[in-house]
């Protein structure tokens, strides 16, 4: 493992690097993900070949992985009219009846892509736009990726590869690029990362998760998760975006001595542009995988297109 | 068009001949979604060959499609801690800033599959269940169907083809089986219905929805929609979903003169077990298959599996 | 009526007259509350002579005064486990059932009190704090007035004393301190206001508001309500709070040519600390007033104390 | 303490020792509070003779009380345009800024009162209502006492007088009816309870819960409160309505060897029509009783009349 400097040195050094301000023009709404081109999603396609397709969502329910912090709450689900069809109060005529249902939660709250507008580093958002973001992000909001997160998904199957008899890793495990390099190295050419992918990273802590029954300290707590020196291979290899099966994609603890929040995210989203998923459900895919041999597919992982938002639900589909 | 009696005996008529109850066993929770296979899925996926993605979802926000009917509010989204980032008060390390966001809506509220539990015929449900509904659907509730709508796509653009010059059919229009088969001979090959399609229907109300500004009366108004007869055609193709442009699929007013609600409806999802999908946003991809004339594509439209949801707002791709 | 100058000119004028910043401390969360003491409640406690209670809330739900203004909707009521009581699926033991709800609601939607954080005059808030208020407000927030809004309450009756033979202002009617005066007078010697009164003003346009059945226009729209000349009677009486049933209290459309923005409120509530009360039902309270000519009682009106709330809804009651 | 027989026999005793069902009509929206009239309310009126107000509620925040027991959340509070102001991007004139907020909360979530529709006995509500309650109470919902919890209070405070030397009562402590006239003896003249009273219980583990800092497991689990056997004393006395400063008013672990679930509520609400009253704060206004000997005070107590409710939130006023 690369020997890391004071927090504070790292994230300068890394936005040197990596900050991908301009490369897209000012008005930019995508971010990384203008990597990713009608070649790519054509080529993903044909991925596809067995018509198998895995959702990677996790049910939305209160059962969920949050536990309050900055005011996230799981999903809650209302019903309405329940019990009036059958009790024959609904007023319509000729034995129609029905129900209808809403729901609140916290975009952030489960399944998700991280928007462009959601972390800033110094105050300034993508792009170097100010942080004032009032109302929504009228500018980055999640509605202009709305077709975006479509073409070659890749998983890397970290947990597999490097963790114990379980496929897990332990919490606090630091993925590097190393890590990485041996996975796909192990896995095979179907997972080689091409500029335009987007990558599954699979820790294997869900598994943990479900067999707790529930999600307790791993809402924000301790986590497998990707090290902060893998902003060089991400940067480098021009990847869309990349997704996880943990509740904040990179380690915990942090890396740092000094009091931290987030590092890999404040260079990532900002400085980057580069979305990342957060709460994916690997576990299906990842076992068929396994089984086949083969680590590419089509991904199709369009999020709820709510105007103005800073990141936003999904419900990915891997098509094999 | 076929002459219709009294709502009270089409009704009687169309369950005895449309009801698939017990077709796929007693514990089915997918409905005519079982006609979708992984033959199905991987030919779909062929037909992506250009790579383009287009969402066919409305933005969600404050200014969508509804007008209150049964407690339907628009989305409303919340931002947490915009400006604090700004004002330098969140108490992060290290320039790390970030915002949040929620949203409450009812899961009907915009771009949407009705669920299996949605929609009751004299108090009882899909497969003869209950009505009896309480906190949520734990039987067929959308979560079951979070990799079913993945597949063939065939879009039957009647507006353009039986409708005005603007391509769009008028408020009240009933769309019969000779429409859809007018509109699919006009496009030619691709638009060959078959087993296990997922039909999207484009009256082009939403043309008008965008030249007035607003949804206006159209949100549980009059509309342009399909037929009361349709349903002979939608269960002799075995389609396995059907969706359209506008607030309810079916043609409003409806064709009855007795007082009379959703008819269509009512066969559909409890009897015939049939997905609907309603507020699709169809005009970009109407616009390129006019374009190619091809008017097939890959569809992935997975719904944000709330459990035990009735329905659920999806942001539907279709890849051509 | 006083001539108006234009807008920006008569704010100016007004903030040098009416502005009480430092007047109770830097550090104050009350603003005018201060003029109610202990004193006042004691007496006023002698005013509930009959023991007769009248709440002067409307009912909070979807029928509201709500029509989207700045995102606010009408209160959203949701039940639940309703059915699984009488369905018996609650699983609780002997016989034990129950049912609980949720609501969702705007603190501004219905009948409620503008908190000192709600409104901004140049971006300072009360007692020239930056209007930076983010995640709530954690100085003046609505929860420091929980048990301020308690003491002597006195009804202007404008509506019937200046009004049409329905005892209602016409919407536009500007009610200038004349009208106060005269009101006070007709009233007799019950209605005199003294410092550290709440004052309750009756337009009587709620009344309208039940003959059309909801409040169609009248949710924003034109109105009867205060002339922004009686900013100086407010001052000078220093009552410490005032309410109407009105959407927005003070008169619409505004009395300045120029484009404006409820400039009442922009001099009361930044400027003199004046809490603010709207969408008040005074229509039972006001009739027991003009019957027996009693027009002052004991008001506790105590809003709903949400952490860092910049308003907060109320069921007030009036006990005379 | 008395001694009790099984669960199912002692509900049944008590069902047809303390049920008042048809004893203020069938159509009786208001249960024990029609003891409470307005000759009681202008006597309390008459208490309030130093003009002090007591707020007795909890702040309503994410830190409340509520740990999931039913979907039950702590309130959700949601800022709208905050920093916009302070951006200066609103686009109002002449210097107007402003902010509006949202709240998603359980009205059971905080400081409140159980309405008649709240609980069942054997699938019945109040008065012997099916408790098949859709969409909201039509019948007893809590708006129909918006201004009748506004009387005399009287505080028992057992935890001061029963408790150890903090004032504080043991989780698993029952309250009997001992105990209540342990305290009134105690507490002297002014604690006598009379018909139409409502009284409120301090246990004191209130002052648990803040020195612990959250309410962690006090939120539905162990608590000092009333013993099932106070029923007896809650019936003859013919109090209006009882609220404690617990989450859950009656005594957990509950008194009986067998599964059980809130029996006392099982009787008072549904069987006598009692209002409950939950998560109150009386720690100021005991030490003021303390501190003067006066027990006995105005209560103005009016929840906010959500139409239909079940239960609403309340700030309560108590006025000495």
């Amino acid at each position: 493992m690369t020997s890391l400097g004071p927090i504070e040195e790292e994230l300068a050094k890394a936005r040197v690097a990596y900050r991908n301000w301009g490369r897209w023009g000012t008005d930019d709404v995508l971010g990384t993900l203008n990597f990713l081109d009608d070649a790519i999603r054509a080529h993903a396609a044909s991925l596809a070949r067995r018509g198998r397709a895995f959702s990677l969502a996790l049910d939305f329910n209160e059962d969920g992985p949050q536990r309050g912090f900055r005011g996230r709450i799981n999903p809650v689900h209302y019903m309405r009219d329940t019990g009036s069809a059958a009790a024959g109060t609904q007023g319509f005529p000729h034995g129609f009846g029905g129900a209808d249902d809403h729901v609140v939660m916290p975009l952030q709250a489960s399944t998700q892509w991280d928007g462009l507008g959601h972390i800033y580093d110094n105050k300034k958002a993508w792009n170097g736009r100010s942080c004032a973001i009032v109302n929504g992000d009228s500018v980055t909001g999640i509605e202009r990726m709305k077709d975006a997160f479509t073409g070659r998904g890749v998983l890397l199957d970290v947990g597999r590869v490097c963790g114990d008899e379980r496929g897990e890793l332990e919490d606090g495990f630091a993925i590097t690029e190393e890590h990485l390099r041996t996975t796909i190295e192990a896995q095979g050419a179907t997972s080689a990362v091409r500029r335009g992918d987007m990558v599954l990273l699979r820790t294997g802590q869900l598994g943990r998760v479900r067999r707790l029954g529930e999600w307790g300290t791993y809402a924000g707590g301790d986590a497998p998760g990707l090290s902060f020196t893998t902003l060089d291979w991400l940067h480098r290899t021009e990847v869309a975006a990349i997704a996880a099966d943990t509740w904040g994609l990179e380690v915990r603890p942090y890396e740092f001595p000094q009091p931290c929040m987030s590092p890999l995210h404040q260079i990532a989203i900002p400085n980057m542009g580069l979305p990342l998923g957060e709460m994916w459900d690997l576990e299906g895919l990842a076992a068929d995988c396994a089984a086949d041999g083969v680590h590419e597919f089509l991904l199709i992982a369009a999020p709820l297109p709510v105007t103005g938002a800073v990141g936003a639900p999904v419900n990915p589909i891997a098509m094999k």
